[in-house]
């Protein structure tokens, strides 16, 4: 089964997806936690073609293509391997965030950025996403807080860039109800680890 | 107006595009001859991504995508700054190489590799295709006797590969009759020219 993990900076979800992780590998579950470019050297270096700060002059569609690409190749190397062999694949971040980010947040539109992404993915989607839903203001807040985590460049975009990506966000798991499950990830840190643990289970039960 | 050279190795087309390219220079006109990643930094980088050796676990579809990043940012920094001023742009290889070679010789197929496409030119096509048609036997019987050039990758391929490259080209020129001229590339040298810049003319006084 493949699981992801969606949401603001601030919501949790990346310490949420490493207590499930450690939760199922304790019961003796064969899981994997993985996040994109996932350490497959190629996707890596896709990445750094990204993130370079030189390349200023990047066009926001090269950039979607750039992340659809490294998605792919995480896919074939490790999340399609790991699913061929009956793992539970918990993946921070994945397709939604492209979405949500490049697709609502810039000035892409979702429905283009779905498009480069399904030639990637060739139509392969999460059996489940976790999304975990927050304020932003109260998202930015933990953030600020938490004195150990770097701050990052989207951590900085204006407030209403985080409110955008909130709204695509609960657009996306109003379009793909089946598969999304909303989080409310202003609660206590437990609860919603709880609420998680429950809902991957439940899935799996099925 | 946005002239694309394409066809196999060993067909001429890029000695016809620099002939071109130097000709219209001389009678004034304002002309510029490139080809991806056309000195395009990013695209520069996204390319080494593709080329490097060490890439042997790369994905076709990871490939599509990563030309057709490398293709986006080049029309973005270089073709379309140049046709907003009215210049003649000649470009050797552009989008119907990645649809004969991954589309149609690798296992990808044309309808893939197009969508891909279609995302980074959004629906953006040459306003005229110089497709210089060659007999691959005689095309690589060109290349192999000519020794100042280095032999690469492609032109390894078995012979079957080249004539699949072949007919996809042919199938292209059918389905985009508008915007393709077929070329006998065969005939000697001057006279291929000669035809070539007598259709850009033509073209031009549209």
């Amino acid at each position: 089964m493949f699981v992801t993990f969606e949401g603001p900076e601030g919501s949790g979800k990346s310490t949420v997806a490493k207590y499930l992780y450690q939760r199922f590998f304790n019961e003796g579950k064969s899981v994997i936690l993985t996040r994109e470019p996932g350490g497959t050297p190629i996707a890596e270096e896709i990445r750094n073609v990204i993130l370079d700060k030189n390349n200023i002059q990047m066009d926001p569609i090269t950039e979607a293509l750039l992340y659809a690409a490294s998605r792919r190749q995480h896919l074939v190397e490790k999340v399609w391997p790991a699913l061929k062999e009956n793992k539970l694949v918990l993946c921070d971040r994945f397709l939604d965030s492209s979405l949500a980010y490049q697709g609502g947040a810039r000035d892409l539109g979702v429905e283009k950025v779905l498009n480069i992404n399904l030639a990637a993915t060739e139509g392969f989607f999460p059996d489940l996403t976790l999304y975990f839903d927050i304020n932003p203001e109260l998202g930015l807040n933990r953030i600020k807080k938490n004195v150990t985590r770097e701050v990052n460049r989207l951590d900085l975009e204006k407030l209403e860039f985080h409110q955008k990506v909130r709204k695509t966000f609960l657009f996306l798991a109003e379009q793909y109800k089946d598969r999304y499950v909303i989080i409310d990830a202003s609660k206590p840190l437990e609860e919603v680890e709880t609420l998680a643990y429950n809902t991957i289970i439940k899935r799996l039960k099925k």
